[in-house]
């Protein structure tokens, strides 16, 4: 349905000249995110001002024109992609820093600042912000914020939701509203900062964000492990994980992700193990080989097969080639991979991955199961080759979110709800959860204009 | 206004004998906190499990009867003083500790067990829980979750906000529901846990949580640094939070501080400075001389007059003696202290501990100025001796708000707001986000009933 009239004519008014565009060509590249899902929607602006963001709520609000905001489009979960049509308020364009300070351990930056710029920007100050997604170079920190992002480091340093003070937002009713402080403790009220982090656009569109900084480890070291089999190295990261040095990374390999990062990449040393734990530790240089030594210790037990420990540069970067390859062997391996990432307690992780297992072998579709096993937070690639094999992944889905429920597990760790695991959510979440959530939902965005048809079923 | 007839016939089905009281005297005891605020509840009542809690819920609903749960009555604000009369609802009595789970960081308790009760029961595991309010021995865990609390370890280990994976509640409405995970990671859906940590009783009775532990050091080592003012010592915690090692605790005392600490308790060897840091570093034995000696680094500059680095248990005691007189110090000096916990950004303390000397000598009342600096959150503590300096003190806190927003901080890091705290939420809130709160509260408690009269203005 075409935009009404008045509504594009103040979009105009609102936004100079190529800031806003109707033409389909553009509409269609405003389409798509990293999921399968698509739908063109009927406008695309691009705000750099809170002003002009405030300016479109009400306007879309006033029409009941559905708004979706945009970061880098990267999401896996169609979390950005206008289901319902209307406008794209793509962000990529509102991107500046507008303060470092690392006396206070802050930065305040405009939503469309990608996660690596900001990285960028904050290391000759000595710090970096926790959330390190695998999209770095694209994703944008309000995307990040949407979706509570992380990534390998949140094992040690948590999540977007742990590592951001406040913000500056507006609501689906138009209202412009200040939540959190410039300070790492608030006891002033409800949390709404925290509320917007993982909302997915549904609740308000952020304009500005106070970020929490870490300062950056003077030095870093890491460990591989090799296992006979995956419920040895699940054990492994419970014992690692009940110990006191706590690890900046603490990656998982099964065996079909080593075999096809070694096929894809023969060169890449990728060790002939049927389970591969990856371990970094980090701290002042003079604490490391006290860091390393705890959880080496930890890492041994049954099933242990090989410990290697990287005492430079080129032995590090040698280390995490398996990892690095299993990206690019995935993507060779088939163009249809259905990725989750679902968590359970750490402790759970052997039952998960022998579960996992079982599904592969019962729907003969092959599944890949690796990430941050630290947090319990596995990502479990489904990778049909076929239309066949294609269908039963689908088909397997709902098993493996019962199967991680039942582990007292959720749906997802980093990647979000979206459209992909929004039928999925009474799975995990009781309906007077549900409920409270509409009634949130309902206060924020009274006409439902704000990204419909994601997150709440 | 007694309770109708059959809210109380509910209640005594509801619970058992001894488990409800309408008796004065009983109900006297519930009148109060640690704030100066009291009224006697209509009735009391001690839950024990989550079904008489729904119970008494939708009942007080239906009657349209005020709600209000208490842990330990240790707030200072008044945030479990039943200011509308009704039921109290007291959940020391439910406090079991049902599960501890080292291998996934976490244990789950009942709201009633106190917080030095839980950390006895997770010594002997390895591990603690971050929030260590001043309260300890009697705060129940619930109650810290209410009030968002925390103590000296929240500037390296965080406040409760930060280690709390998930929640079981019964809302305003009477429905019960359950929030948050077993997991460190979670991108399911609006953050529930968070948004009722801090409520203070105004959206839902919590009835069990389960807590993110974190492993306990195997060492601490403590310095103190005096300082020449109260200014060089800010400007050594900006420096010290702007290096790599993060203090397990960073604590401030200014110079009435000392001096009442060093005239109460003459022997604890408090020292003749106008400003004093103590500083804790943790981690492997190891590693402290590392810690130890970048902190103290940081800690040096101008205006240092002394540094001092405990070698052994008893030194370490000596250096905290200061600290731990002060408290007594204050209640011997009078029985009128009005107790801020006010935050700014570390970079502003100079400007806030100058900003209360001023206030100190333009109202001509006592203050004294301590806590948790490496936050940038300090105890403002007015000492009035009689009824002149009391009324005094009243009359400068609405400065001492104001200033402590125009230097971007807010009213409460750790105690919260409650009734005493209620009237300057707009001086840190704009208006707009005072009114999505209450569209929160209002899907959470449409009637009302769950503890009137705190938080929202």
């Amino acid at each position: 349905m075409p935009l009404p009239l008045t509504l594009l004519n103040l979009l105009h008014e609102t936004f100079p000249q190529g800031a806003v565009s109707t033409a389909e060509v553009e509409r269609r590249a405003y389409a798509h995110d990293n999921s399968r899902h698509a739908q063109i929607p009927d406008a695309v602006v691009f705000p750099t001002t809170h002003d002009q963001v405030e300016a479109l709520v009400r306007a879309c609000r006033e029409h009941r024109v559905p708004l979706t905001a945009r970061g880098g489009g990267t999401s896996s979960t169609g979390a950005s992609v206008p289901m319902a049509g209307g406008v794209v308020a793509c962000f990529t364009r509102m991107n500046r820093i507008l303060r470092i300070a690392p006396d206070d351990r802050l930065a305040v930056v405009e939503p469309g600042v990608t996660n690596e710029a900001l990285q960028q920007a904050l290391a000759p100050h000595g710090f970096f912000w926790a959330p390190d997604p695998g999209s770095a170079p694209w994703c944008a920190v309000g995307g990040n914020l949407a979706c509570n992002a992380s990534g390998p480091r949140a094992v040690k340093y948590g999540s977007t939701r742990d590592n951001v003070l406040g913000l500056a937002a507006v609501a689906g009713t138009g209202e412009s509203f200040r939540a959190g402080t410039h300070t790492t403790k608030d006891s002033t009220g409800y949390d709404l900062t925290r509320l917007l982090i993982g909302s997915e656009g549904t609740l308000a569109l952020i304009t500005e964000t106070t970020l929490k900084l870490t300062p950056r480890p003077a030095a870093v070291r890491s460990l591989r492990a090799s296992y006979t089999d995956a419920g040895a190295a699940a054990r492994a990261v419970a014992r690692i994980m009940a110990q006191p040095v706590t690890p900046s990374a603490l990656e998982f390999m099964d065996a079909l992700a080593l075999k096809l990062a070694r096929d894809h990449q023969p060169e890449a040393g990728v060790p002939e193990a049927d389970a591969l734990l990856m371990i970094e530790v980090d701290g002042e240089p003079e604490t490391l080989d006290v860091a390393a030594h705890a959880v080496a210790r930890a890492a041994r037990g049954d099933g242990l097969t090989d410990l290697v420990v990287a005492t430079d540069a080129a032995q590090t970067a040698a280390l995490w080639a398996a990892r690095k390859a299993l990206s690019l062997a995935q993507r060779a391996a088939t163009q249809h991979k259905v990725n989750e990432d679902v968590v359970v307690p750490v402790s759970r992780l052997p039952e998960l991955v022998n579960g996992v297992r079982r599904l592969a072998e019962k729907h003969a579709v092959p599944i890949v199961s690796f990430g941050h096993a630290g947090n319990g937070n596995l990502h479990v690639n489904f990778l049909p080759r076929d239309v066949d094999e294609i269908e039963r992944a689908y088909a397997a889905l709902p098993e493996l979110f019962a199967l991680v429920i039942a582990l007292e597990g959720t749906l997802s760790g980093e990647h979000g709800i979206g459209v992909v695991k929004r039928e999925f959510m009474p799975l995990a979440l009781p309906a007077a959860t549900l409920d409270l959530m509409r009634g949130i939902k309902a206060a924020f965005d009274p006409d439902g204009i704000l990204n419909p048809g994601k997150l709440l079923p």
